[in-house]
């Protein structure tokens, strides 16, 4: 893409209310925009990057059987008052809203209770289950203050899968198929290192520990702890409880911030029996369906990668989820119809050969170019000029390292992570 | 895909409150499911085709130099106020709730206003300009009532592009050409033929005319009527002006019903001047910007689609947007071993080839077989049978036509749009 067909611009200073790194960061690189506390637009080098991880997330769970689906953000009453999650006093951050008929709508917070509904009409025997069934969308939490950017939203996307089976050991099965796919996930994201399969109370249905995938940060708002071989970690609530359980000491633990990124819960059968998703038995016995649901925050995501990687000159995204690969940079003095021309070369190779590259044709000086590149956070960035032709090669910058080099057409594409996946 | 993994069934009756024929057949088919009159959800196979028509649409739009975006929903009233549509009185059908501070959101049902306000972050120059941005995403509007399917939601889906240029003259120009991106874009959704360029009202604020498309059909809300010679169409709000006009008269016209799948606007400075979107001339001088906007209706394509092409026993979707191109049926007598292996062998040769399949693998009858799959409508039925393997040809009916005949592996492959384009 040509840089003066984009019609964001960079600027210096984001919003004076906006008090995270990530959505100062991401709203200065023209990724994103404030509506208010909690609502952003993703303008197109946001939405690029939202749909990547988007992309990634999805072949994790089409992988293991996830079949993706699209449901409403409107919502009835009915099913949620059987589930006891309507009320305010209940669940103290819906979005309500009115039909013309004055009858009360509510705004998608989760979507456990309308899929039950959904499946009613699908699910008749044990033959019909196991399914998987996830959707990547808008979801929508009234919450009472939203001042971390994009990792925490009133507005915001989520995967969210639920399974359906016919018992608790299906269930717990499809939980630890789900647990590796998020590793992949993550792992494929950048935040692999980084991001600890955390255990957590199972809520007050369940004696059963639910798991978090917390990614360390200094400004996240959880804690956690994190054991002594690093092979897991465990939040606060659970921590007394843990400890016992499995014999560790706090003070041998490891204490960090982090985000919560993913969670995973088993439902058993707390949304299936009050709203009546029953499966026949081989014998022909009715039984209510097990479940589980399987959250990600693809929006949250996006935050906490651009909360964790950067500097002071800005962004530094992951090569699988950078907007583009190549940051293509050329340096002319006025008309300068010879570097143009070799980098318009240069662009026409690297297109074809399926590279992504942003390529910044503006008539603007090296220095503010250098600038919007760093702040961007192209992970590669390319510059062609008088003295790069002289040399016969071109420099190539890594934004994560800063190494600088020179390097021909073809060293290029050799590159790690370059070229699409597949 | 193994129809034996698909969690959706088929049903012989619809919902007894569905009256429309659309969402009769696609909750039939198991495409989507109704949670209240205009909201559906989109279920697996229905998914699929939004998502084929919402890719057709993406591809035209970026041909004519579309940046893609997506803008929240949860909308601030102070622009609308600004112009005017924020009042109930003004706009009739907003869904409006509310932060737990009382103060009062939108849901958003058009995003002149929050993208102009973006912009103003942006745009500075008239070398800023010409920029053409839009969005895929939910819409709402607060009908009233709602009976046509997903022909026309409370809560739909919608490409809603906008224009920014510095002059009437480079809006009517892009406004030539997005009529153009349209009509590709009819003509590979396939129902080019039957979708007409539609003179309307400019509205209150132009002598302009807008455009609308219009695709005939029995069951459509609109009349519109067709010009002799078939270029051009004219709506009835602008029946009187365009014959004194154009010098035709209204008995030499073709009067027929139809349903508006587009719309295009000259919006000129309606929403730029109140809201102070400007931008710099060469000599320095300060003006609002220009705008236009240009609307399709992704869901209500699907449900026109549904409702103009099908027949007593079920769908027949054209080929660039049906779920599968191939559904594979094997016919088996109990534990067919044979026949099992030979549509196993198929079903690997042709998704190798890039062709997408539907193979129904469940061990049920045939005559429940053929009857799903003529309520599905994928363009190509397969049968893998005792007698295909005898004959050493498989068997293919055309869904639209009907026509059976015998066809070798390799005769599949050169099968009009089986492959995918490009």
């Amino acid at each position: 893409m040509l840089q003066s067909k984009l019609f964001t611009k960079t600027r210096k200073e984001a919003p004076k209310d906006e008090v995270s790194r990530n959505a100062e960061l991401l709203i200065r690189a023209g990724y994103i925009h404030k509506e208010m506390a909690g609502v952003y637009d993703f303008l197109p080098l946001g939405l690029k990057v939202l749909n990547k991880i988007n992309q990634i997330i999805r072949e994790e769970m089409d992988a293991i059987g996830g079949e993706e689906v699209s449901l409403s953000i409107l919502q009835l009453p009915d099913r949620f008052e059987k589930t006891g999650r309507w009320s305010d006093e209940k669940v103290d951050n819906w979005f309500k809203t009115k039909l013309k008929n004055d009858s009360e709508l509510g705004l998608g917070l989760t979507h456990e209770e309308p899929l039950v509904e959904i499946l009613k009409d699908h699910i008749n025997s044990y033959r019909d289950l196991p399914c998987y069934i996830y959707q990547i969308g808008p979801k929508f939490r009234n919450e009472l203050r939203a001042k971390s950017g994009i990792m925490r939203g009133r507005e915001f996307s989520m995967k969210d899968m639920y399974s359906f089976t016919t018992s608790k050991e299906e269930t717990d099965a499809f939980f630890e198929s789900c647990t590796e796919a998020y590793k992949k996930v993550f792992a494929r994201l950048g935040i692999g290192d980084r991001t600890y399969k955390t255990l957590a109370s199972g809520g007050i249905f369940t004696t059963d520990y639910s798991v978090e995938f917390q990614t360390l940060a200094e400004t996240g708002e959880d804690t956690i702890y994190i054991a002594p071989d690093k092979s897991i970690a465990y939040n606060k609530e659970i921590l007394d409880k843990a400890t016992t359980e499995f014999n560790l000491k706090v003070d041998e633990m490891t204490t960090v911030r982090s985000i919560e990124v993913g969670n995973i819960y088993k439902l058993g059968k707390i949304y299936t029996e009050p709203l009546g998703l029953r499966y026949k038995t081989e014998t022909g016995e009715e039984r209510p369906v097990d479940m589980g649901c399987y959250g990600l925050g693809p929006s949250r995501i996006m935050g906490t990668i651009a909360e964790i990687y950067n500097d002071d000159r800005g962004l530094i995204w992951p090569l699988s989820i950078a907007p583009f690969k190549v940051h293509l940079v050329e340096v002319t003095r006025g008309e300068d119809t010879q570097v143009k021309a070799e980098a318009e070369k240069l662009y026409s190779y690297l297109e074809e050969a399926g590279v992504e590259v942003l390529w910044d044709d503006r008539t603007i000086g090296a220095g503010e170019k250098f600038a919007d590149a760093d702040l961007i956070g192209i992970p590669y960035r390319v510059v062609v000029s008088e003295r790069t032709i002289a040399a016969g090669k071109y420099e190539l910058k890594v934004r994560s390292s800063g190494e600088v080099t020179s390097v021909s057409e073809r060293e290029l594409l050799v590159l790690p992570g370059i070229l699409k996946e597949k």
